[in-house]
C-alpha cells in the first residue's frame, strides 16, 4: 500500500478521526512553532510536484490524529482564514512551559494560562505564525 | 474537575491532539451530518448561556479525538470560512456505504470515492451542511 501507515491503520473496522489540515504560507515558521513549540514531530512531509504543493503531516505519535499543514508553492499572500475556522485544542502536560517555550520563540500569546472556571485545566489561547488560533488545555493536573 | 474527562485526561504526561473546532449555523443539519452520515457520537453539548454559545462535542470514542461544533445563538448569516481552512479527514472502513448514505441525506459530494495513487486508500470528498469540505478515506483495505 502507497497510503502510509502512521496515516491511516489500512485494517481499521472503526471510523477514525484523522487529520485537520489547513494552509500555510511559512513552512519554516509553521515548525518552529509546532515542533519547537508545541514539540510535534514532523511525521512526513510530501512535495507534490505536479501539483505545486507540500504537505506537512506533524503530530505527537505515530498513528495518532495529526495536523496536516499544506503549503501552495506559487502562494504569496497570507491565508485570510474567516470566522468559520475557530480553533485547535492541543493538551499539553504543563502549560506554563509550552506557553513560556512559545514567548521565546516570538509567537504571539492571545491569553494566558487561567482558569475559566474552578476546578477546570488551564487553558491558554496563542497563535501559530498564519494567524490559527490554537488552544492549549493543561492535561498534567495532579493535585 | 470540572473539565470533562472525555475532553482530556486529566493525568497525561504525554502531549496530545484533543480537538479542532469550527463555527456552525444549524445544529440540527450538522448533526445529521456527523452523526447520521458519518456515525459519529454526540458526546457533549454544553450550552453556555451568558455567552450565548452552544458547543457539540461529537467523535467516534470517549477519550478520543472530537470534533467541536460551535453554535452563536445570534448569528443568523452563513460563515464565510475563508481559503486557509482545507479540510477534516476522517477515515471510515467502507467508502462507498458512508458517501450512500450521505448522500441519501441529500449532503453534498465533491468527489466521489476514487484512487488517486495505485495502492492508495480510495478517498472522496464531501461537504457539511455549513459548506466544510471533509475527506473521507476507507480505512479497512484488506486485499
Amino acid at each position: 500500500m502507497d497510503y502510509k501507515s502512521w496515516l491511516v491503520d489500512l485494517d481499521a473496522d472503526a471510523p477514525q478521526f484523522l487529520h485537520a489540515a489547513f494552509r500555510v504560507l511559512n513552512v519554516d515558521a509553521a515548525l518552529r512553532f509546532y515542533v519547537d513549540g508545541l514539540g510535534m514531530k514532523l511525521l512526513d512531509r510530501i512535495d507534490m510536484q505536479q501539483l505545486r504543493i507540500t504537505a506537512l503531516f506533524l503530530g505527537f505519535a505515530v498513528n495518532a490524529v495529526t495536523l496536516e499543514l499544506i503549503r501552495y508553492w506559487d502562494e504569496t499572500e497570507k491565508y485570510p482564514h474567516g470566522p468559520g475556522y475557530s480553533h485547535v485544542t492541543i493538551g499539553v502536560p504543563d502549560i506554563n512551559t509550552t506557553v513560556h517555550r512559545l514567548e521565546m520563540l516570538g509567537m504571539q500569546i492571545v491569553s494566558p494560562p487561567s482558569v475559566s472556571v474552578a476546578g477546570a485545566a488551564p487553558a491558554a489561547f496563542v497563535k501559530d505564525p498564519d494567524g490559527y488560533a490554537i488552544e492549549l488545555v493543561q492535561t498534567r493536573n495532579r493535585p
